[in-house]
């Protein structure tokens, strides 16, 4: 093997257009990772947040984008593992090349049946959705959730995992066509944020809410939680300061949390990855989990991936192959 | 029994001065209710409030102030208690008085060797800091927790519980002599808040934050925040309102919560009071856990008592006798 691979590198910084395909050096294994031959790129609204210069990798990361992908292992390491492995794989980044280097706990099988661009559609959404909807808020069966962003690839994938649960799924999208979208995967109450406000069709009646908006859906958010109800926020499409009334979070008893997947120690996403197998895979399995990807971009095509993202002209998730 | 009692009330609404005692009729058993003769009342910083207007009891709970007694079964209701037992009791109100009405799941033994006067000044206490530090954020052996108000009631019982369960210990308080008293219960680390700023001396190293400021304190305690810290508010002394940061609540992965224990459900309240009388009451019994009772009063002189809150110039508890 040479020591050089392809991969997608941001020429402008700052600039999500300039990405293009160069020549860089392959990533060198630590202790405990395999190298994986990418072949399905997975991409996130945190890709482009990356490249607009606005989430910079963690320390020792790579500076590559790319936060999930799907392909054959190259070479073990140190593992058990064996070359030639088809696995998907969740990522601190470094997901638009060539290779890879992952930990072995943040490794995945293909689930029976799946493609790899399929896979790579799935791994961030599955490990995100079950690491805050379940191990940190713990939804449970009967409960209503609200999911804002529903027609995204995170609120897709959250509420066909909340219906498996056997949970009550309100979602929020900006379009007629979203909600469809977000209808067809499970989804019991749709509501237009551009038309109607969530926050008075919900009153009282959130025992979790999956917020993707932060600052300004805090109080509306704060309005919906049932009593003893807990929010998750993900994002901070909206921004990030709000005012908060701490009056209504006691008398209410709703605690607010706020998580970031990639900020995670590596033990904590390798249990993250092992319950998502245990749980999420099942139901990806047994076809209670679909993928739903918008469209398959040739790798070099990653600007126009991020187009998507900017544009929000997106359903669902898309996917650069190689 | 005559169907009156002797009990405190209040003759000008709003007016903690304005407290005598009048005869009012005996509470009425519901089903689940024992009835107690109350020997001794502890005061509370809730108690201030309902006596200032600002925190009504819920929906059908006693008009009588008071969340916490000790004293004798004097009906059994259609419980399996014994007439003449000695009980500690949780109360939503109604402690200021000669006899109270309290579900049964809300009862507690008084711990061996313990006087009424010394059960009345750690029931409300034990729960509150049981279900919060424990039950609400998991304080765990070898973490690093950040009481507020050490010097208070609550604060002084938190800080000797979180000892007992292996943490270190910070607190804060206005006044040397009270972190004297803190030192002397077991805290670590003394922060006297109009002298020094806690925010800077903890940076990043608080695991749990129990908070009682609310509003003022929010930037600061999430700046003392640990990665993976928890916060619970349970007193707003300096306000409600605040601007939060969302982002930091994500990158630092530190949820907020707020509880009142009063507007907690039957069934939930009889679990915290089950899981303390589980885990503190062995704590009191062999002595890592003691009492700190500022002050015993005689009940008439209930406005006294109140007074000290308003002048904050106790430490720990004070007890009403009758
Ligand atoms: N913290 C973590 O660990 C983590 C992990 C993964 C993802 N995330 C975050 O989760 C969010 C969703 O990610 P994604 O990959 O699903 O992105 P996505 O596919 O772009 O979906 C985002 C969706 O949000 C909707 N939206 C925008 N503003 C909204 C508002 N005010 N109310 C309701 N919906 C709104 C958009 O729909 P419309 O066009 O209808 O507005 C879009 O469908 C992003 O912010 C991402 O950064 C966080
Ligand atoms: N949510 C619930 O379920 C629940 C249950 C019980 C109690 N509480 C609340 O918990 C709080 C404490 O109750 P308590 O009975 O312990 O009252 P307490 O005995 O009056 O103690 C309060 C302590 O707070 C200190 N303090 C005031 N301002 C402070 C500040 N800015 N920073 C640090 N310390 C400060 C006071 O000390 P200095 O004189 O030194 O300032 C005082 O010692 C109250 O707000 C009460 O309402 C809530």
């Amino acid at each position: 093997m040479t020591d050089v691979m392809k991969a997608i590198v941001q020429t402008t910084e700052g600039d999500p257009e300039a990405l293009e395909i160069q020549e860089v050096p392959k990533p060198q294994l630590q202790p405990g990772e395999v190298l994986v031959k990418v072949a399905a790129s997975g991409v996130n609204r945190a890709d482009l947040s990356q490249a607009q210069g606005n989430y910079p990798p963690p320390k020792g990361g790579s500076e590559i984008i790319g936060l999930e992908c799907a392909g054959e292992i190259a070479d073990t390491g140190d593992t058990d593992r064996s070359v030639g492995e088809k696995v998907g794989a969740l990522l601190v980044g470094g997901g638009y090349a060539e290779y890879v280097a992952v930990p072995e706990g943040q490794l995945l099988p293909i689930p029976e049946g799946w493609s790899f661009a399929e896979t790579a559609a799935v791994v961030e959404t599955a490990c995100t959705v079950w690491s805050n909807i379940v191990m940190e808020v713990g939804l449970k069966k009967g409960e209503t959730i609200l999911i804002h962003g529903g027609g995204g690839g995170i609120g897709l994938m959250a509420t066909q995992i909340a219906k498996a649960l056997g949970a009550t799924v309100a979602v929020t999208a900006g379009s007629a066509g979203k909600l469809e979208v977000c209808q067809k995967y499970g989804a019991d109450i749709l509501i237009n944020y551009k038309e109607q406000d969530f926050a008075e069709e919900l009153k009282n009646k959130c025992d979790v809410i999956l917020d993707i908006v932060g600052g300004p859906y805090l109080k509306k958010n704060m309005f919906a939680l049932a009593e003893g109800g807990r929010m998750v926020t993900i994002g901070l499409q909206g921004g990030n300061k709000a005012e908060i009334n701490m009056g209504v979070m006691m008398m209410k008893g709703i605690p607010l949390h706020g998580t970031t997947l990639r900020r995670r120690s590596l033990e904590v996403k390798a249990e993250i990855v092992r319950q998502t197998i245990e749980n999420v895979w099942p139901m990806l399995e047994d076809g209670r989990v679909k993928h739903h990807i918008h469209e398959v971009l040739p790798l070099a095509q990653a600007s126009t991936a991020l187009k998507h993202l900017v544009d929000s002209t997106h359903t669902g998730k898309l996917v650069l192959e190689q």
